[in-house]
Protein backbone atom coordinates (compact mmCIF):
# COMPACT_ATOMS: atom_id res chain seq x y z
CA UNK A 1 0.00 0.00 0.00
CA UNK A 2 3.21 2.31 0.71
CA UNK A 3 4.38 2.13 -2.57
CA UNK A 4 0.56 2.93 -4.23
CA UNK A 5 0.64 5.81 -1.72
CA UNK A 6 4.60 6.69 -2.98
CA UNK A 7 3.41 7.14 -6.54
CA UNK A 8 0.55 9.44 -5.80
CA UNK A 9 2.56 11.42 -3.94
CA UNK A 10 5.30 11.50 -7.22
CA UNK A 11 2.07 12.62 -8.94
CA UNK A 12 1.23 15.45 -6.43
CA UNK A 13 5.13 16.71 -6.36
CA UNK A 14 4.25 16.62 -10.30
CA UNK A 15 1.88 18.36 -10.19
CA UNK A 16 3.59 21.57 -7.60
CA UNK A 17 6.19 21.75 -10.53
CA UNK A 18 3.56 22.55 -13.09
CA UNK A 19 2.16 25.16 -10.79
CA UNK A 20 -0.92 23.24 -9.86
CA UNK A 21 -1.93 22.01 -6.54
CA UNK A 22 0.26 18.97 -5.13
CA UNK A 23 -2.32 16.33 -4.71
CA UNK A 24 -2.17 12.98 -6.74
CA UNK A 25 -3.84 9.95 -7.24
CA UNK A 26 -3.37 6.18 -8.35
CA UNK A 27 -5.87 3.81 -9.64
CA UNK A 28 -5.42 0.37 -9.01
CA UNK A 29 -6.39 -3.30 -10.01
CA UNK A 30 -5.21 -6.55 -9.31
CA UNK A 31 -1.81 -5.26 -7.87
CA UNK A 32 -1.36 -3.07 -10.97
CA UNK A 33 -1.54 0.75 -11.21
CA UNK A 34 -4.22 1.24 -13.95
CA UNK A 35 -4.11 4.77 -13.69
CA UNK A 36 -2.15 7.76 -12.15
CA UNK A 37 -3.00 11.50 -11.94
CA UNK A 38 -2.03 14.98 -10.57
CA UNK A 39 -4.44 18.09 -10.54
CA UNK A 40 -4.49 19.46 -13.52
CA UNK A 41 -7.28 22.08 -13.09
CA UNK A 42 -5.00 25.41 -14.47
CA UNK A 43 -3.19 23.25 -17.56
CA UNK A 44 -7.21 22.04 -18.82
CA UNK A 45 -8.71 25.16 -17.48
CA UNK A 46 -10.90 22.87 -15.82
CA UNK A 47 -12.57 22.98 -11.99
CA UNK A 48 -13.38 19.01 -12.18
CA UNK A 49 -9.66 18.16 -13.01
CA UNK A 50 -8.78 16.59 -9.57
CA UNK A 51 -6.35 14.43 -9.15
CA UNK A 52 -9.24 11.32 -8.66
CA UNK A 53 -11.41 12.37 -11.47
CA UNK A 54 -8.78 12.19 -14.41
CA UNK A 55 -7.44 9.00 -12.65
CA UNK A 56 -10.78 7.47 -12.29
CA UNK A 57 -11.95 8.83 -16.23
CA UNK A 58 -8.44 7.10 -17.35
CA UNK A 59 -9.18 3.98 -15.50
CA UNK A 60 -12.55 3.94 -17.10
CA UNK A 61 -10.32 4.06 -20.29
CA UNK A 62 -8.07 1.39 -19.88
CA UNK A 63 -10.65 -0.70 -18.50
CA UNK A 64 -13.20 0.19 -21.00
CA UNK A 65 -15.47 0.02 -18.45
CA UNK A 66 -17.30 2.93 -16.59
CA UNK A 67 -17.84 1.15 -13.11
CA UNK A 68 -14.29 0.07 -11.40
CA UNK A 69 -15.61 -3.00 -9.70
CA UNK A 70 -12.58 -4.70 -7.19
CA UNK A 71 -10.58 -1.40 -8.13
CA UNK A 72 -8.72 0.57 -5.15
CA UNK A 73 -8.25 4.46 -5.36
CA UNK A 74 -4.56 6.22 -3.65
CA UNK A 75 -5.05 9.76 -3.08
CA UNK A 76 -2.96 12.17 -1.18
CA UNK A 77 -4.95 14.51 0.50
CA UNK A 78 -9.19 13.57 1.91
CA UNK A 79 -10.84 13.58 -1.62
CA UNK A 80 -13.79 16.82 -2.01
CA UNK A 81 -17.44 16.37 -2.11
CA UNK A 82 -16.99 15.94 -5.82
CA UNK A 83 -14.67 13.15 -6.06
CA UNK A 84 -16.25 11.58 -3.29
CA UNK A 85 -18.81 11.02 -4.94
CA UNK A 86 -17.15 9.97 -8.37
CA UNK A 87 -15.40 7.45 -6.33
CA UNK A 88 -18.84 6.05 -5.33
CA UNK A 89 -20.36 6.27 -8.67
CA UNK A 90 -17.40 4.38 -9.97
CA UNK A 91 -17.77 1.48 -7.51
CA UNK A 92 -14.16 1.93 -6.22
CA UNK A 93 -13.42 -0.72 -3.76
CA UNK A 94 -11.09 0.70 -0.95
CA UNK A 95 -9.92 4.48 -0.33
CA UNK A 96 -6.71 5.04 0.59
CA UNK A 97 -5.87 8.52 1.59
CA UNK A 98 -3.46 11.01 3.11
CA UNK A 99 -3.55 13.93 4.90
CA UNK A 100 -7.24 15.00 6.50
CA UNK A 101 -9.03 17.94 4.69
CA UNK A 102 -11.19 19.73 7.28
CA UNK A 103 -11.94 22.49 5.16
CA UNK A 104 -12.54 20.55 1.67
CA UNK A 105 -12.56 16.71 2.26
CA UNK A 106 -16.26 15.55 1.82
CA UNK A 107 -15.19 12.14 3.45
CA UNK A 108 -14.68 12.57 7.00
CA UNK A 109 -15.78 16.20 7.08
CA UNK A 110 -18.76 18.52 5.59
CA UNK A 111 -20.81 16.21 3.38
CA UNK A 112 -19.64 12.80 4.60
CA UNK A 113 -20.97 11.33 1.62
CA UNK A 114 -20.47 7.91 2.26
CA UNK A 115 -22.75 8.51 5.39
CA UNK A 116 -25.73 9.88 3.13
CA UNK A 117 -28.65 7.97 2.26
CA UNK A 118 -28.01 9.36 -1.13
CA UNK A 119 -24.36 7.16 -1.42
CA UNK A 120 -25.54 3.76 -3.13
CA UNK A 121 -21.78 2.65 -2.57
CA UNK A 122 -19.44 3.32 -0.30
CA UNK A 123 -16.11 2.10 -0.65
CA UNK A 124 -14.11 1.26 2.79
CA UNK A 125 -12.37 4.07 3.72
CA UNK A 126 -8.27 3.82 4.65
CA UNK A 127 -6.51 7.13 6.35
CA UNK A 128 -3.46 7.62 7.45
CA UNK A 129 -0.64 6.26 4.97
CA UNK A 130 1.80 8.99 3.39
CA UNK A 131 -0.24 11.67 5.81
CA UNK A 132 3.16 13.79 6.66
CA UNK A 133 4.67 13.66 2.85
CA UNK A 134 0.85 14.82 1.37
CA UNK A 135 0.54 17.86 4.27
CA UNK A 136 3.97 19.19 3.37
CA UNK A 137 3.92 19.54 0.06
CA UNK A 138 0.39 21.04 0.16
CA UNK A 139 2.23 23.68 3.30
CA UNK A 140 5.18 24.21 0.85
CA UNK A 141 3.41 25.02 -2.42
CA UNK A 142 0.81 27.34 -0.03
CA UNK A 143 3.96 29.22 1.60
CA UNK A 144 5.41 29.81 -1.68
CA UNK A 145 2.41 31.24 -3.64
CA UNK A 146 1.93 33.79 -0.70
CA UNK B 1 -35.80 31.09 -17.91
CA UNK B 2 -38.19 29.23 -19.49
CA UNK B 3 -36.68 29.09 -23.23
CA UNK B 4 -32.83 27.87 -21.16
CA UNK B 5 -34.83 24.89 -19.52
CA UNK B 6 -36.42 24.24 -22.97
CA UNK B 7 -32.29 23.48 -24.36
CA UNK B 8 -31.77 21.72 -21.64
CA UNK B 9 -35.22 19.77 -22.15
CA UNK B 10 -34.11 19.35 -25.65
CA UNK B 11 -30.49 17.92 -24.81
CA UNK B 12 -32.35 15.78 -22.13
CA UNK B 13 -34.24 13.96 -25.23
CA UNK B 14 -31.10 13.66 -27.56
CA UNK B 15 -29.43 11.79 -24.30
CA UNK B 16 -32.50 9.63 -24.22
CA UNK B 17 -32.06 8.76 -27.75
CA UNK B 18 -28.47 7.88 -27.00
CA UNK B 19 -29.36 5.37 -24.88
CA UNK B 20 -28.41 7.86 -22.25
CA UNK B 21 -30.30 8.80 -19.03
CA UNK B 22 -32.10 11.95 -20.02
CA UNK B 23 -30.75 14.75 -18.34
CA UNK B 24 -29.57 18.00 -20.22
CA UNK B 25 -27.95 20.96 -18.88
CA UNK B 26 -27.12 24.53 -20.45
CA UNK B 27 -24.65 27.50 -18.59
CA UNK B 28 -26.02 31.04 -19.55
CA UNK B 29 -24.09 34.30 -19.52
CA UNK B 30 -25.06 37.83 -20.28
CA UNK B 31 -28.19 36.30 -21.88
CA UNK B 32 -26.42 33.84 -24.28
CA UNK B 33 -25.95 30.07 -24.14
CA UNK B 34 -22.36 29.38 -24.02
CA UNK B 35 -22.10 25.60 -23.60
CA UNK B 36 -24.95 22.83 -23.47
CA UNK B 37 -24.63 19.18 -22.53
CA UNK B 38 -26.68 15.59 -22.40
CA UNK B 39 -25.73 13.46 -19.81
CA UNK B 40 -23.00 11.09 -22.06
CA UNK B 41 -21.92 8.43 -19.08
CA UNK B 42 -22.21 5.48 -21.79
CA UNK B 43 -20.85 7.06 -24.52
CA UNK B 44 -17.16 8.29 -22.86
CA UNK B 45 -17.02 5.45 -20.60
CA UNK B 46 -16.87 7.80 -17.90
CA UNK B 47 -19.21 7.87 -14.97
CA UNK B 48 -18.27 11.67 -14.31
CA UNK B 49 -19.91 12.78 -17.79
CA UNK B 50 -23.05 14.17 -16.12
CA UNK B 51 -24.39 16.30 -17.91
CA UNK B 52 -23.82 19.42 -15.64
CA UNK B 53 -20.19 18.41 -15.26
CA UNK B 54 -20.05 18.69 -19.50
CA UNK B 55 -21.88 21.67 -19.40
CA UNK B 56 -19.18 23.64 -17.45
CA UNK B 57 -16.38 21.80 -18.82
CA UNK B 58 -17.45 22.97 -22.11
CA UNK B 59 -18.10 27.03 -20.78
CA UNK B 60 -14.88 27.25 -19.35
CA UNK B 61 -13.17 25.28 -22.66
CA UNK B 62 -15.29 28.48 -24.24
CA UNK B 63 -14.33 30.88 -21.92
CA UNK B 64 -10.75 29.89 -21.92
CA UNK B 65 -11.85 30.28 -17.31
CA UNK B 66 -12.26 27.43 -14.62
CA UNK B 67 -14.49 29.72 -12.95
CA UNK B 68 -17.79 30.92 -14.49
CA UNK B 69 -18.38 33.81 -12.33
CA UNK B 70 -21.88 35.42 -13.19
CA UNK B 71 -22.89 32.63 -15.17
CA UNK B 72 -25.99 30.27 -14.36
CA UNK B 73 -26.54 26.67 -15.20
CA UNK B 74 -29.92 25.18 -16.04
CA UNK B 75 -30.79 21.62 -15.85
CA UNK B 76 -33.16 19.54 -16.14
CA UNK B 77 -33.18 16.95 -12.47
CA UNK B 78 -31.89 18.09 -9.38
CA UNK B 79 -27.59 18.07 -9.58
CA UNK B 80 -26.22 14.74 -7.48
CA UNK B 81 -23.59 15.84 -4.81
CA UNK B 82 -20.94 15.65 -7.57
CA UNK B 83 -22.35 17.95 -9.31
CA UNK B 84 -23.75 19.93 -6.82
CA UNK B 85 -20.22 20.29 -6.01
CA UNK B 86 -18.76 21.54 -9.03
CA UNK B 87 -21.16 24.07 -9.81
CA UNK B 88 -19.76 25.17 -6.58
CA UNK B 89 -16.38 25.20 -8.14
CA UNK B 90 -16.95 26.58 -10.94
CA UNK B 91 -18.65 29.82 -9.09
CA UNK B 92 -21.91 29.40 -11.30
CA UNK B 93 -24.30 32.36 -10.09
CA UNK B 94 -27.91 30.74 -10.26
CA UNK B 95 -29.13 27.26 -10.47
CA UNK B 96 -32.24 26.57 -11.67
CA UNK B 97 -32.89 22.72 -12.43
CA UNK B 98 -36.12 20.97 -12.98
CA UNK B 99 -37.52 17.85 -11.21
CA UNK B 100 -36.59 17.26 -7.61
CA UNK B 101 -34.12 13.75 -7.07
CA UNK B 102 -35.00 12.53 -3.55
CA UNK B 103 -32.74 9.70 -4.08
CA UNK B 104 -29.88 11.22 -5.67
CA UNK B 105 -30.14 14.73 -5.63
CA UNK B 106 -27.25 16.34 -3.67
CA UNK B 107 -28.87 19.83 -3.13
CA UNK B 108 -32.10 19.51 -1.35
CA UNK B 109 -31.74 16.18 -0.75
CA UNK B 110 -28.72 13.93 1.23
CA UNK B 111 -25.39 15.65 1.39
CA UNK B 112 -27.17 19.44 0.85
CA UNK B 113 -23.49 20.30 -0.30
CA UNK B 114 -24.48 24.08 -0.24
CA UNK B 115 -25.74 23.93 3.46
CA UNK B 116 -22.11 22.38 4.46
CA UNK B 117 -19.45 24.41 6.13
CA UNK B 118 -17.06 22.41 3.33
CA UNK B 119 -18.57 24.73 0.50
CA UNK B 120 -17.56 27.98 0.19
CA UNK B 121 -19.60 29.06 -2.80
CA UNK B 122 -23.26 28.31 -2.84
CA UNK B 123 -25.37 29.69 -6.05
CA UNK B 124 -28.87 30.76 -5.65
CA UNK B 125 -31.51 28.05 -6.21
CA UNK B 126 -34.72 28.04 -8.19
CA UNK B 127 -36.55 24.91 -8.81
CA UNK B 128 -39.87 23.83 -10.45
CA UNK B 129 -39.49 24.78 -13.81
CA UNK B 130 -39.76 21.99 -16.46
CA UNK B 131 -39.92 19.92 -13.33
CA UNK B 132 -43.02 17.74 -15.26
CA UNK B 133 -41.63 17.33 -18.82
CA UNK B 134 -38.29 16.63 -17.23
CA UNK B 135 -40.06 14.02 -14.95
CA UNK B 136 -42.13 12.67 -17.35
CA UNK B 137 -38.54 11.57 -19.51
CA UNK B 138 -36.88 10.21 -16.95
CA UNK B 139 -40.28 7.97 -16.24
CA UNK B 140 -40.71 6.90 -20.11
CA UNK B 141 -36.81 5.88 -20.10
CA UNK B 142 -36.89 3.90 -17.03
CA UNK B 143 -40.29 2.11 -18.29
CA UNK B 144 -38.33 1.28 -21.30
CA UNK B 145 -35.57 -0.19 -19.93
CA UNK B 146 -37.46 -2.24 -17.85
Amino acid sequence: MGRFMDVALSEAQAAASRGEVPIGAVVVKDGAIIARAGNETRALNDITAHAEILAIRRASQFLCDERLTGADLYVTLEPCTMCAAAISFARIRRLYYGAEDPKGGGVHHGARFYAQPTCHHAPEVYTGIGEVESAELLKEFFAKRR
